[in-house]
């Protein structure tokens, strides 16, 4: 039984943290820090909670921390993990950051798309990006994980084989993704109201959203040369759920078997991929509430393209599912633990 | 491990039921029903269930059934489990009835609300109504359970500790009961689609909702009584939730600590019964996915009535999370197994 | 073609005017107040009003008002229009205020339920309740309009006939209602998100509720006696539409035939008002976007109560459509003029 | 006055051309056409529309309509209209077809990609696609108008500018289309459920859709050579809207001020098409219910490719509205009467 503290557990993420941690045999939450809601119950925060979750809200002390539990999620805003880790609690703790703190290699990329300067980019080549499907054994050994963001975990797994195996030009992939709210966070913000989100769709951040670096950097290790791609998101009016649909141009004429066989390789082992039967187009509804993500492609030999599509939960594969997920590979428990859940419909 | 089929397994109260089994330690799941998809994988059926359930369906063959489980849910329309039982199968196999077949004590009152014969009239007086909180005891020994209807649950449960403690007049109460769209089921009808629910809100079966007879059963117990009721049900654009407001007129003046006690006399010691803190409202959303009731009141001394509040999922506590915890009795497991999951929100 | 001031432009209540008004024919926007956008053009705040309006947002002055404007449409907070009113600004230009401050006839009422003080109680004897179709030629000679509440509207419609005709016991009255979440307004509040409101259902302000007293008020005018009820209103996942559910004992036996002949005498040459066929319950989304308010009945013989049921786009006759039906009174349009869109669905 | 009759009037685009009509100084609708519903009130379908039109429903005779109509619009499955056609009917009446029968002027294509056998291909070269902002002068003469399909209007009016200029390369183009679930009709099937729509997000006929040769017919007009894309459309949550996201490589380097004296050079003196300010992206919030179509563009210089938006309602400027657009040029009506209404928010 390890010991773990959410630094941010009031945010959508860090709810979803304890959600899960709360069905893991291993694990026992120890601190619920919550900088908005310091000494308040927890379930007052989120009354789902009532009953399950006694502690109160505390403080982000890292030190503190550092001292009390053996991993430390940091669901919080761009810059405070990279504002408060140092060698000092890194030789203590394990720190799984949700934020994009530690994501990007070249932190001069991170600071023109985040506009914040990096306050420890001395940990950036040392920190291991979360993409455990990807990253599986580099993650166990990890003292700092970087948490890989939603849209990047659903693209990224989305493109992956066909990039790896050299099936498509890697500079004609566009991706349009498309979000559910939860992902704009808990913030009290006119945009998020109710009516302005519900019966609308929107595109945002079109051709500058913070992600786009990320997903060209994982891509490019993949293909194998620099990527450079449109990333565009849009919000959609449910809760969860992130879906991709991404093109790109086929290198070569291929069948939709070679194709199958490809994500096969990559996937057929993998608990938390789901390759989907052919033609069945992946949907938001049958991953919610759930580790999985469901993956397809179809091959358009009109125009000699190939569309692929992936779709996840925000709150679990795409944030707290990963998180818990590469905590387990970091502790040596089953990779799966407190993950098994079928996902929930309608 | 025993061996669970479920009759009706591609309904949603059907796969809500396979959901929790799926999650459940002592219970295998051998025998998928569904008359209208026999031969086709379930998984194809509902896509959230790929690589986890890889059988297909089969055809509702009671005596078959009977041979190779050790409990049946039927989670069928009205008439059926009523019309397949007899001692033969009874004397092999557990039997927990979702509908509404043996819910109600007098079949004369059966039939004139549900407008159908009752085929098997003789084993309505041995059926157990599957109230857990209520009937636990009855519910261990018996070997036909009538699983409470999703309304009838969130109602006597909001009232019930009022009610029984002679503190409300049975027959001022009146129940408005508020559900999530689940529970008109998944059969493909002009008024359950998207357009028609999305943005809506109405009452339905105004007066003649065959939950009502069902609740006046159940309070009428509490009451010592025969207590005659309104209870009117709204369709709210949602996937899952029943929320009641009910209100009675108190009998004699009550403090809410007095209130509060009487609530916490039945529900203090019950897992799945949350009283909330004073002047904390039920929510659909804090119980989504979970097997909890959440419950409170209000008195209001203006008018000398008290407003009692439940909510709880529909699908979970009103329906398949209500049978698995019949089947936890009905076979000694612990009776939270496969139930301790945390609601999930957002 | 008369001049039209709104103080308060940019809430929700005050853009459903300006979109009413930009198809009045007999109407120009000369102002569009808005304190929080001062400056801002109001298509940048309302982008569907781009190309339709040009005009930027000034501040909240009723005195310059008053001298540009022959109508001031006061869609703020509660205390801002009694704040404001004087002699000489009522000598001067029409008020019509979408807040609660001339609602009330007793100012204690008034200052116990809104705990707010009333800063010009002088007036209040003298403004005009606004509900068209009860108080149609006092509406014509006013200077002051108190424009009702969006519950007290569709509860006072629904419940007036039977309680006018001394048909039902007024003390027996509960009011269960639903509202969707404009009502609650465009603040930026964690309540209010998205993710918070979406998939839920809840009451509020249970036997709290300010518009409690306003309803009382019009009903005991209705009974010829004091009225003390229950209203509890709920939160429903959708833009717009109000639905209430109103139960009350019948004072003697009455047949469907009758109720439907007292409905029809009050409403049978009224425009706005439908009185629905037999077993057609109100559905939010029949009124959406027009005036109309929906109201029908179901007799219960089994418990003697009477249920009423009505619907209406809270926004339009709750709010902005009244407040223009009361402006066409005022300066003695056609009624119905600029309201006579068909609902819009789906 | 001229009389309009409405094939298919009960379908949800028959139904907001009776509500579009409704509200037109200009026409009255003299039959309501639906095989499903004959003889039964219009009001009893569409409870909107109670008080509002007293009709019933009749049979979908052409021949009889042809005699009492100046109009007719045929909101029908493909195939209908090509069926019923003819010199004589045409001879008599002008007929606005919202099916796909007319829009594609290639047999063969339509014939490959709707499987079906077309019926009246005589006519096809004589029907004018209606699309009203780029083909204005050539309605005004026609008999038979093939009024553009949802999609195809939003993406063409968003890329229309940029093809005709030739600074984008047509076969680069991608349009990732979302659309919102009344485009899905009001056929009772399973996909189209509440709880199978609500809280998801799905890509459907990728790579098949219909709409894609529709789509490259307008755009090789424009361009002037043929075209080949991808066209994926989406189903979102929500009952109304459409939006394009489509993306194109720049032929030469731009600057936002040429492109946007492009879409002005177009769309500035257009009604209906909004080209909105500089980075506001297209909402469908923000043309509910209206008739417009707002456009923009945002240029990537990282990867030399220009996105193009637009945003509309899918069943106004998607099907009716255009249809009444075209009426209004066919029969010399101010070409926005009865579409001045503003969008509807929220």
């Amino acid at each position: 039984m390890i010991k773990a503290g959410i630094i941010g557990s009031t945010g959508y993420a860090g709810q979803e943290i304890v959600r899960l941690l709360l069905g893991h045999k291993d694990v026992e939450i120890a601190w619920y820090g919550s900088r908005s809601y310091i000494d308040k119950k927890y379930y007052e925060v989120y009354q789902n909670m009532f009953q399950l979750v006694e502690a109160s809200c505390l403080d982000d002390n890292m030190e503190e921390l550092s001292e009390k539990v053996d991993v430390i999620f940091t669901a919080t805003p761009q810059g405070l993990c990279g504002s408060l880790v140092n060698e000092e609690i890194l030789s203590k703790v394990k720190i799984i950051d949700l934020s994009a703190d530690f994501r990007i290699k070249d932190v001069k990329v991170y600071e023109d798309w985040y506009k914040i300067k990096h306050q420890s980019p001395e940990y950036i080549e040392e920190a291991v990006y979360g993409l455990c499907e990807i990253n599986r054994e580099k993650i166990k050994g990890a003292r700092l994980i970087a948490n890989p963001g939603c849209y990047p975990t659903c693209s990224t797994l989305s493109i992956y084989p066909m990039m790896k195996e050299g099936l498509i030009d890697g500079n004609t992939v566009i991706i349009d993704a498309k979000s559910g709210t939860s992902g704009a966070g808990r913030g009290a913000k006119l945009d998020n109201l109710y009516c302005e989100v519900n019966e609308n769709i929107k595109a945002y951040g079109v051709a500058t959203h913070r992600h786009t670096p990320e997903i060209e950097e994982q891509l490019s290790y993949a293909a194998g040369y620099p990527v450079c791609i449109n990333f565009t998101p849009h919000l959609v009016p449910m809760n969860r759920g992130i879906l991709v649909t991404a093109y790109a141009s086929l290198k070569k004429e291929v069948s939709y078997e070679e194709v199958k066989a490809v994500y096969d390789q990559y996937y057929a082992k993998e608990r938390f991929v789901r390759v989907l039967d052919k033609d069945v187009c992946p949907q938001t509804r049958w991953v919610e509430g759930s580790n999985f993500v469901d993956v397809n492609f179809k091959i358009d030999p009109r125009t000699n393209r190939i569309i692929m599509m992936g779709a996840m939960d925000n709150l679990v594969k795409g944030a707290a599912g990963q998180a818990v997920q590469n905590m387990n590979l970091l502790f040596g428990f089953e990779e799966s633990e407190g993950l098994l859940m079928a996902p929930v419909f309608p």
